[in-house]
């Protein structure tokens, strides 16, 4: 098999970046290890930035997003009984962020592929990547049983944390940035209309608590829970008890409960690669970078790395020039170590550490006094929160 | 002895707070465990707030301040060779800072107090406060080796850390938030005109450097050193050749040497004693809170704190309405923790923490990228640095 852009990964990243080229004339293969139902249901983000759902606009993938979707003007921070409402659009001249599962993203770009894109090819599990230092990179995979060889001119390793792109980087000059995080995300969706408007972060001696919503009838809430911890252990009214508790509020806000449908636990983790480029080789998602979940800004960022290589690419091709290629690691880097910040602050914000000290909760609080009564600094946060520019 | 207001140490806060009350025409007796010399040459901060030196000019303490103090528009950043000016003016609506030594302060206080206060007494130590919870609370003293007794309606505790005052205090409800860093400063003092007009912090992977000034003639700079650092170890020479590497920058700028006249270690930690007030004790300054020096805050604080409480008791003599004695801490501990906030970010912004990972450093960097790339956490950070509004 023969294609121009060789695409490991059928995730966001993936899927977006196939789009991407196939409108602008150029030809690519999608290898996706598992199966099209899995790419569809796999619960993932859910927060778009402005920029990511234009951009899922520009390339006609907008169309059911903006119909279900849920356009949000803020989020509230909740702390000692109080709430603080961040205004979007007036802190940051206008920006929002959508609402819209990350699984609805995939399985519109996926029929998208499928009706009118190349290749996408399901259950085909790259095996390697090879001569990526040379023109004619190779990708190695099996597909439902049988050997096959992709010969690209580029290949683009969208394939996760776990994947094999990554490994195809020799140990000079890579270097691997990484924290993890004593405490993970307890996450539960529910059949119940979300019991705010808006997300609801809240900080609590208890430890943290995230209200936020796939539908207007489908909520999804997070406790945070120590690092490790089963799933199962948690009976639904326990956690709605915990949640009920940590996002308390002065004011008699009421919680309310429904049939839970899914139960799972997030890990916690920050994570970069550097650099992004080996050769003909390209790594994009969450390959080269894992946010925690806090920000909301996984998904974006893929956003931002697909962007960027296939303006780098339809470049290349319309001009010779190599340029943008050679600055895609760099530009991307920059926003990416944005987003890592951001999401390390909004994280460390809200959460409870094992061995916090009584001084480390007064920080915390401090910090979103400071949010709650700074323009300047809500304005930091607003901007974050809603994307920094793709460039 | 008897008098209205018992003030425990004649540091700035001690002498502000007395100056305060003599212009108001409440007596208060002044308690200095030193000689005048000590209070009148201890190397403290150099850095007065819009609003610490507004508080001078109003008691008539500013006019040697406005003729030899140094106005700044702004510090610079320095990282990874690169300059950032941080300009106070534009980003804060028109705020600056002043640069006029701790010990010109307390020479002024000192020079007013003694033509036209009432009594300050060096060499006297404070022995403890009784009393506190009833109405005449009384503090034995030392005074020149004769012991006698303050007997007052209302006593302060301006002593410091280490003074007598906070030990006054029940141990409930009484809470201390600590923290201590693995670092310190080694500062000199140099006669040398210094080699940048306004203040200069660097973050550097040697670790932090302070290029600072007392006067045209005199530079006071610092490098962070470990913690327990013997300053006499350190040669001038070396001094100057640390500095000079962590200054470095990539337009050639350099740094001018001179002679050494001091050389010192200042250790690094978080106070804060909740709450500050214990039936007729008030804490007020160092007694109350410590901050590391890396936001130029530990001065302005007690200028806070004693404007708050000279306001408080001025009500009280006025109306006889305790309202706002019993809002003193509540008032001052909101604008401390800011500070207590500020201080902790420019410290961990800048400095190398011992065990620091590769991530640190690139969140460090992310972090002064986006000051200097945003107007809202340029703001966030000129706001703080030139200080929050006195109540």
């Amino acid at each position: 098999m023969r294609t121009t852009v060789g695409i490991i990964g059928a995730g966001p990243a993936g899927l977006l970046l196939a789009r991407l080229l196939h409108r602008a004339g150029i030809d690519s293969v999608v290898l996706e290890s598992r199966d099209r139902a899995y790419v569809e249901q796999r619960q993932r983000a859910g927060i778009l930035e402005q920029g990511t759902a234009d951009v899922l606009r520009a390339v006609g993938a907008g169309e059911r997003m903006d119909r279900e979707g849920l356009r949000h003007d803020g989020i509230e921070l909740r702390f000692d009984g109080r709430r603080h409402r961040v205004d979007f659009p007036g802190l940051t001249g206008g920006r929002s962020v959508t609402v819209y599962a990350q699984t609805e993203v995939c399985k519109d770009l996926v029929a998208l592929q499928v009706e009118e894109g190349g290749p996408l090819l399901f259950e085909a599990e790259a095996l390697a990547v090879e001569g990526a230092e040379g023109d004619r990179p190779r990708v190695p995979f099996r597909h439902r049983g049988v050997e096959q060889v992709l010969e690209c001119d580029y290949v683009v390793g969208c394939d996760g944390f776990w994947g094999v792109a990554r490994g195809a980087f020799p140990a000079e000059p890579s270097r691997v940035f990484e924290r993890s995080y004593p405490y993970a995300w307890l996450g539960i969706l529910a059949d119940v209309a979300p019991s705010h408007g808006e997300l609801v972060y809240a900080r609590h001696d208890r430890g943290f608590a995230l209200l936020s919503m796939r539908s207007p009838t489908v909520s999804r809430l997070y406790l945070q829970v120590p690092e490790g911890t089963d799933a199962a252990r948690w009976g639904d009214e326990e956690i709605w008890d915990e949640l009920e508790r940590r996002l308390e509020t002065a004011d008699g806000w009421r919680l309310e409960r429904g049939p839970v449908t899914q139960k799972s636990v997030t890990p916690m983790r920050s994570f970069v690669h550097e650099p992004m480029r080996h050769g003909r080789l390209f790594l994009a998602g969450d390959a080269a970078h894992i946010v925690p979940p806090t920000g909301a800004k996984g998904l974006n960022l893929a956003v931002g790395d697909v962007v960027t290589l296939a303006r780098a690419l339809v470049h290349r091709r319309d001009t010779g020039s190599e340029e943008l290629l050679d600055a895609y690691s760099a530009t991307c880097l920059r926003r990416i170590w944005q987003a890592e910040r951001f999401s390390y602050d909004m994280t460390t914000l809200l959460h409870r550490a094992p061995g916090a000290t009584a001084f480390d909760a007064r920080l915390q609080r401090a910090r979103l006094e400071r949010i709650a009564s700074s323009h300047a600094a809500g304005t930091d946060l607003a901007e974050a929160y809603t994307g920094f520019p793709l460039q």
